[in-house]
């Protein structure tokens, strides 16, 4: 088979707007590859997210040379795999499948992609207290990267006290106690006034969930914002905190590195990271939203 | 998902070298449209050949757009489709899986491609007598071809008196009676001396299998000759019948008109077939033959 054709797809439900099939194909072509993304939707095959590992060994036999996973099979899929990578291993979730001979291994570009966007969009940011908003698997993955670039202390703010407790617990587990803690949403106001920046990782501000994920009041100057929602780019979190005179990253980094780095991962080649961001805007700006 | 990218496989044993791949991917690059073309080899997956359906329904659960069957799976296939053409029904086997939204719908190019090939190399040649050397599955698309187009009657030769019986009743079946009858290797001089032409269905010639499937003095002009080898493109045989002043049909046109009839059925395009014959010579020699 030619080592310059590649085969990837995504599982995952509802994912018929995915902006992958073309952040990939469009590096992939300007690297003169044979690349196909197909897109694998449980939906539209009226296939129960435990399919997922009858789905990665068919690609395997199929010759696929990796996936990406995405909701609700990023942890359904531990258990058909051949190998973790230490990070997704330690988040307990994997978005990317890469096929080594007849090995299936896992990885968390989430993970990856979170750190390569936050190092580049907010290099000189202060991390010793920082606010998570959103305990659910964009919330753990942003925590882990946070953490393994050094940040001091995460508090974990969710609605859902359960999930709260659970992250932060796991946080302390992987990276050392007193590393993460938990908050309720009532005390978003003390938590924040006390942070040196915040990360958003729930839908709010997406094209089918409008609005502010907590009072605008509550950006200051000083206060970084990273925001995980990429559709659209520019979230009523994001405008809100520029004209609070926050320091901003915008969840299209995320999306664009976690891309990047699954490409790597699956070619072997290393992408042109600039070119994927300049790609986005229009991308995103193009498809219609989930609804 | 954009209809002008196209994904599409070739499941069968030892399929390593198949020129398919390339014939395919060089017509579709030439057409602007992002297209993959997978090698699904039952060897390499350690599949028994029962597994094909299994196969196909994971092509299609995975985006593929249509498949390519080729030996041992061309008629344990039949039972896994969800519905034939004709001209595969007749002949009972089938090479070409088209996915059409859910459907697996299955075709045979082998006999629509050895009919391109005949009426495009050997426009004239007269019909009423022919011979067929070989009652395996290529010698059995090529006489459905040939009845297709009009033959008077097929006289099967084989080595194996069951299978030319076999073939010449099911020829009778579907064409009308006495269509076809067979004849022993014995009594092949008797057959062509009486025949307009002969047809060539035997793997003799190729790399693996040199020499003639017949002594040379059994050619003369004015008795045609069709080759199903196509590696090497210049067998044995068709030097010879060159040299003893027949017309001759070499067995690349067979090769390069199944893919390009594939090619239309999957991608609904037209395939620019003479551009495709003119890869072949190149393709044939550079890729190693089959062991």
């Amino acid at each position: 088979m030619a080592k310059d054709s590649y085969l990837v797809g995504l599982i995952g439900s509802g994912i018929g707007p995915s902006l992958s099939p073309a952040l990939h194909q469009r590096e992939a072509d300007r690297q003169g590859l044979r690349y196909l993304y197909r897109l694998i939707d449980l939906d539209a095959l009226g296939a129960a997210p435990e399919k997922v590992g009858d789905l990665v060994r068919a690609a395997r036999d199929l010759g696929f040379d990796g996936l990406n996973i995405t909701h609700p099979c990023k942890q359904l899929v531990l258990g058909h795999l051949d190998g973790l990578a230490p990070g997704a291993e330690a988040l307990g979730a994997v978005n990317t499948v890469v096929f080594d001979g007849g090995r299936a291994v896992g990885h968390n570009t989430d993970v990856t992609g979170f750190a390569a966007s936050f190092a580049r969009g907010l290099p000189d940011a202060p991390l010793e207290r920082v606010a998570l908003v959103g305990a659910g698997g964009a919330g753990a993955a942003v925590a882990h990267a946070l953490l393994t670039l050094g940040a001091g202390r995460i508090t974990v703010v969710d609605a859902l006290p359960e999930r709260a407790a659970a992250l932060a617990g796991s946080l302390n587990r992987h990276f050392g106690a007193g590393r993460a803690d938990r908050a309720g949403p009532d005390r978003l106001p003390g938590v924040l006034a006390g942070a040196d920046g915040v990360v958003h990782a729930t839908p709010t501000g997406m094209a089918a969930h409008p609005g502010l994920p907590f009072p605008a009041g509550l950006l200051r100057p000083g206060l970084w914002v990273a925001e995980v929602v990429y559709r659209p780019l520019r979230t009523e979190l994001v405008r809100a905190a520029r004209a609070a005179g926050c320091a901003v990253l915008d969840g299209g980094g995320m999306a664009v590195f976690q891309a990047a780095d699954a490409f790597r991962l699956f070619t072997g080649r290393e992408p042109g990271t600039a070119r994927m961001l300049a790609d986005l805007p229009a991308l995103a700006g193009a498809v219609p939203a989930p609804r």
